[in-house]
């Protein structure tokens, strides 16, 4: 089997040649955050993840959890790297130093949970899972909340989860039932029923950090009336350590297609001791600090299975040796030609690299504004709270849709020996099938970015963005390399600000129009934005080409790849755009008791 | 849980209504596949299934095969529900009358591997195999090996497999290894090793019949030196019993992504005795027979998970409830309205929907295509065989990838629901993962429709196939009914030629320009073939609806779906027919080694 490495030249290409962070992390205050130290926690988080996780991610798969009464038993060797992960700092690198944090840049702990999760998805969801109760805790916690729960969190003895899923609802948060009602001492006593809890019980952590939505006995119904509470599993002392059993107890646990390394809980509260976290009945609104975290969480992990795939592979395709070359034999002394030289094994490779760097440069983008929205001016961090809004849903669904396509073409670069378990090719993709669903599904994104963050903003936001596409192709119309990208570019995005308001004007007439473009919406969103990407990628490259700096492979590689894209990917926004344009009308005509018969 | 229930209304659209059977088995001398016969075993067919094979599904998922010392114990239930099977006379039911066979059409044979395929494709495996085998000795085996296997694998005795693959080998049979030796009886001792032989050892059936590819001493390299073999587990009796122990064991079974109800087989050949099938060195030729009867069984496969996961979504949309319309309560009684009220919900279910249907309809007209090749006219047959070379690759790479994606769409629909185990809607899309490898990948398929069938025939095999297209555009211009999808149809219909001309001239320059187009090609090709039925299905349906005959909810649910599927999927052809105009270049130009650095 293939070694994942992290591909630190490809990061470096995408945060420091495309984005400029050094420039960013110095404008914005980071002084620590210098391009010496940032190269050096790359170098040593990519070695943890090879040389620690990487082997544990098939032992993660192959033993998954197990459930005993209560207790919950990650798979060997996951305790432990946890240990190694804490010792070495890792919760606390972007975190608040006040809370005893490093207070590096958000964006540096993003790139830390892309190597993570590239090597061992499953296993990074614990500490992953924590990051979101910490922001939670950051932006909504009392002082007091914060001195107890969020320093052992930013330590890492403790860990984190979200509680929303209940059984009779995901999506629809306004009805869920979990009770939250008051105690005495002015804490509250939470009954019921949380299932899905990813993270939800396991034995790395000495106490885990539920962040739970309920309804107070007074709440209004739907969504304006529930409250977020923080639920120890053990109740601290007070010094600060674990004190007594709280009423939450792990009823069982998921049996599911990926993901095994992770145990996913059904958790029962039975008058669990919670804490009031932000004013009550705005949870919700508190909790999407948490879903946004997570959200670009997710993101992350449609790269993440694209890169893992992508690798292995490459390496299978190299070794592989299969029928001869239609041009010609290639490897005329072996029995036949490694598969690479085949156009369509290429195709495959292709695909998944331009997701998998397409995808990098997303994060890296996204994980930017995450860092401006802490540190930058005002106005600063209003451009950035715009853009993230826009990007996020984007980045979740466009990333993990084409996540999972990347890591399905790289099971089938293996042929047969990609369905058998272990090479690893069938893992990676039942790993990545969750992606599209949990965090808010790709439907649920799709209505996010065109209901809420395009229509609702009179396409605002998406015009911040068209402006900043075609200010880069004025500015490069007449650069010969470019010429390939500029023109095709300009198209789409004018296109898809006319698709935009076709689409518009028909919800005006029906709502049901916005949810039968949005999907189609929010892909071809992803195609342009990506597309907008690679072609500033190809800037980069032809430039550093033209100068005569760095390696002059890696920048044709870029401009190779660029290329692919424009060509055989972007493509499919036509079909995105036919559909959307055709509305609601083939949709929703069919009586739904006449879908069969 | 849903149960699956056989679709036999649609089964009976497509091969009496689309396609009239009764008059094709009239008019080819079928006389006992009378309209009521046929009913009859549809429903005693469909039966079986849903009571005995649908309820062994999960099961076989579960609990799959377990090797023990070379012996393989099959799930439980299988061997009995195998044993019922065959007591109730399918196996032989599209066989020869002489081999003990019921002489029905194939075409009857291929309703029923449906029916299997739908409710437990892992079991329905075990007789699948068993038909490929009968083919090979239908054609080519002497009547000595007719009476001594055919017949008891006509009775369901006895089971068949297909030996190709070599772990060194799979797609490439001209470097395969396994060997043949003649002994002194004429027989030969075949030496070597076989993998992932599906059905390879089990315990369902008294013998197992290998057919087994292998070289000859004397035999020329590549794929003109290869032989084919029965080499059967017990060596049968003078008598035609089970007699002694043959060289042949079962050296482990693979653990894979799905169909864990079927055993994947590694096959050690130790000096077995083997008997030759057809001329020596002509194995492969010989093969075909098996491989094609394989391909459309495995296009089959697209279709059975596509309508599994359908009926199975179909339901969860109608029964679980979350979010409201947007445009209104639909269920203002209830928490919530049921999810078929969302338009992405819908898109979801009409895109499996029209996939289902649609590829029945396909695999409807291939198997009629098989009977006219048993027992059409010469000028019959030759029209069979030409449409049937067309469309097999076609249907089974395109089914099995829109049959992937179906599987997917069903799981969505589930949410989080879908990746946990106990839906089954998981295991429908790790099943569904094999059919785009297995008989050939989807690339194999494509190269197969592209270079042999289309370019080697200098487009005959096209230009017959649109012809049929161009002829029914003609005769339905004027129909006001068929106006969304004529005037589309004719213009996607001349475009395939014109992008075949555009492949083609590329391709006398250099022959990778053929691998580079290929798999885009195939796609566009299977839209526009689905299209085409789509087209027919709306006329059949508007004609019934004209004359106020049948249910009219059916036809008026089939023109919406028609309506569908060229709205909202027949544009997908513009983005392969972008990427194969794009050329050879953007995916060969980049070297092996600067894919990643």
């Amino acid at each position: 089997m293939t070694d994942i490495k992290i591909p630190l030249r490809d990061m470096r290409f995408a945060m420091r040649e495309l984005l400029d962070w050094d420039q960013h992390y110095a404008s914005l205050g980071y002084e620590e955050a210098t391009p010496d130290l940032v190269d050096a926690i790359l170098e040593e988080g990519a070695k943890f993840c090879e040389n620690v996780l990487a082997p544990l991610n098939a032992v993660g798969d192959q033993q998954g959890c197990t459930w005993n009464d209560g207790e919950v038993t990650t798979p060997e060797g996951f305790k432990e790297a946890y240990q190694q992960f804490v010792e070495a700092g890792w919760p606390s690198l972007a975190h608040d130093v006040e809370y005893g944090g490093q207070g590096l840049p958000p964006s540096l702990g993003t790139l830390m949970s892309e190597m993570v999760g590239t090597t061992n998805w499953s296993w990074g969801m614990y500490p992953g899972l924590s990051h979101g109760a910490m922001n939670t805790l950051e932006a909504h916690g009392t002082e007091e909340q914060k001195a107890t729960y969020l320093t052992k969190l930013v330590e890492g003895t403790w860990t984190g989860t979200m509680c929303l899923t209940e059984p009779h609802c995901g999506t629809d948060l306004g009805i869920l039932r979990t009770k939250a009602e008051p105690n005495a001492d002015g804490s509250y006593a939470i009954t019921g029923t949380k299932i899905f809890i990813s993270a939800g019980e396991h034995d790395m952590a000495e106490n885990i950090v539920h962040i739970v939505l309920a309804r107070l006995p007074d709440a209004p119904a739907g969504t304006k009336g529930i409250s977020l509470f923080i639920v120890p599993k053990f109740l601290p002392t007070a010094e600060g350590s674990v004190g007594e059993r709280n009423g939450v107890a792990c009823g069982s646990l998921e049996h599911k297609m990926g993901i095994h390394g992770n145990a996913t809980a059904v958790l029962n509260f039975d008058g669990a001791k919670g804490f009031l976290i932000g004013p009550p009945n705005k949870g919700l609104n508190c909790m999407f600090t948490f879903m946004n975290t997570a959200r670009l969480g997710t993101a992350l992990q449609g790269l993440a299975h694209a890169e893992a795939g992508f690798q292995k592979s490459l390496a299978y395709a190299k070794d592989r040796l299969q029928m001869r070359s239609l041009s010609g034999a290639k490897n005329p002394e072996g029995a036949a030609d490694p598969i690479i030289v085949h156009p369509d094994v290429r195709r495959m490779l292709l695909t998944q690299k331009a997701f998998a760097e397409g995808g990098r440069m997303l994060i890296s983008l996204c994980a930017q504004q995450v860092d401006r929205t802490h540190k930058g001016s005002d106005e600063d961090k209003k451009e950035a709270e715009d853009l993230l809004a826009f990007l996020t849903p984007i980045a979740k669904a466009f990333l993990t849709e084409t996540g999972f396509e990347s890591a399905n073409l790289g099971l089938q670069c293996f042929g047969g020996h990609g369905y058998i378990s272990e090479w690893g090719m069938e893992q990676n993709v039942r790993d990545a099938r969750i992606a599209t669903i949990y965090e808010g599904t790709t439907g649920i994104q799709a209505l996010d970015l065109l209901g809420r963050k395009v229509l609702m903003s009179q396409g605002e936001l998406l015009r911040k963005f068209t402006k900043q596409v075609h200010k880069f192709c004025q500015a490069e119309i007449d650069t010969e390399a470019l010429a390939p990208f500029v023109s095709r570019l300009q198209e789409l995005n004018k296109e898809w600000g006319d698709v935009t308001m076709h689409v518009g004007a028909l919800a005006m007439e029906n709502p049901d129009e916005v949810g039968a473009a949005s999907v189609d919406y929010l892909m071809y969103s992803g195609y342009v934005v990506l597309g907008f990407l690679w072609a500033r990628a190809a800037k980069v490259a032809s430039d550093k080409l033209a100068a005569g700096e760095g390696d002059a492979d890696f920048y044709r590689a870029k401009l190779a790849t660029a290329r692919f894209y424009f060509d055989r990917i972007l493509p499919r926004t036509a079909a995105h755009a036919a559909a959307m344009k055709s509305g609601a009308g083939n949709l929703m005509d069919l009586d739904a008791e006449h879908f069969a018969f």
